[in-house]
């Protein structure tokens, strides 16, 4: 940031007053400018005992396989959210479920927060941001090619929630390491 | 948002190609700024059975009563801001446990994260977004002058958990009202 967004006079990081963080604030209408970490939200998205994966089609990560999961919207919840970003990016509705895992991405300043999720009917197709999408088994995910620590950390408590038969526990990580 | 804060010129708001959402676009440089909701993360701090609340003594709601809480900054966890926002309204250091509520406040752009807590030791004081705090038992709770309904929400179903003896359990809602 080096402008006002408000008035477009340059901007200066500085500590506001009863503060802690150094912000970047107006030199001349004196708008604060907070930044603060932004909510990805996405789900796992069954299919008689598959998982719906999507390879993406945009950097960072091109080619590298994913759950359907994005920046949360303005006016949406977080289950509005995770059905959008899987209809976009592999054209499938979905009913979602329980929230099951919050990742702190604390590098990227995001919050990752899954869903489970269940096709609605079996069509599903290649978003924008695809390049592929294909309904895996367990035995066949492409634990070499996922995308995000936060997507492998969501399948890996997943599938462990089925092996178990549990339901209704929240599993939460932190990654504050930068993104491979 | 009326000017770009790269490079200074003025901004419109215009879908992106392959976007369906209208965003501030640069007209020089051609930026796209994204606005998405905040993370506001709190919690419950419990001491002795009692509940450690905070009058604001900041807008909106000043005067009314709330659990610490706030937005989360970059670079710190969901817990850590949890934390932090503890000790800067009430000078209370507390152990963070479970996430147990979770408010999708649609009209303010925000998600609400809530966790258990304990006080470390039984200090506490009035930090300076405060004109008061105290340790409330469940009868005490000044249910009037709740700041808002995401607290609300938090205290009922913290205080339910509790007479249930149900630990685990993840609280969701929505509220798209503007808040009062």
């Amino acid at each position: 940031m080096k402008f006002c967004s408000t008035c477009g006079h340059t901007v200066s990081l500085k500590t506001p007053e009863q503060d802690t963080i150094p912000r970047y604030v107006c030199d001349a209408c004196g708008v604060i400018h907070y930044e603060n970490p932004k909510i990805v939200v996405g789900c796992v998205p069954e299919h008689e005992g598959k998982i719906l994966l999507c390879k993406r089609a945009i950097e960072p990560r091109y080619g590298y396989w994913t759950v359907p999961a994005g920046f949360m919207e303005n006016e949406e919840t977080l289950q509005e959210g995770a059905a959008r970003e899987t209809l976009e990016e592999a054209l499938a509705e979905v009913e979602i479920g329980e929230m099951f895992a919050v990742v702190d991405v604390v590098r990227a300043r995001q919050v990752h927060v899954m869903f489970r999720a269940r096709l609605i009917g079996d069509a599903y197709g290649v978003g924008y941001e695809s390049l592929e999408t294909l309904l895996f088994t367990e035995d066949e995910i492409p634990w070499d090619d996922i995308a995000f620590p936060s997507v492998r950390f969501a399948l890996e408590t997943w599938l462990e929630d089925r092996r178990l038969g549990r339901t209704g526990l929240l599993h939460m990580t932190t990654f504050r390491r930068p993104r491979p």
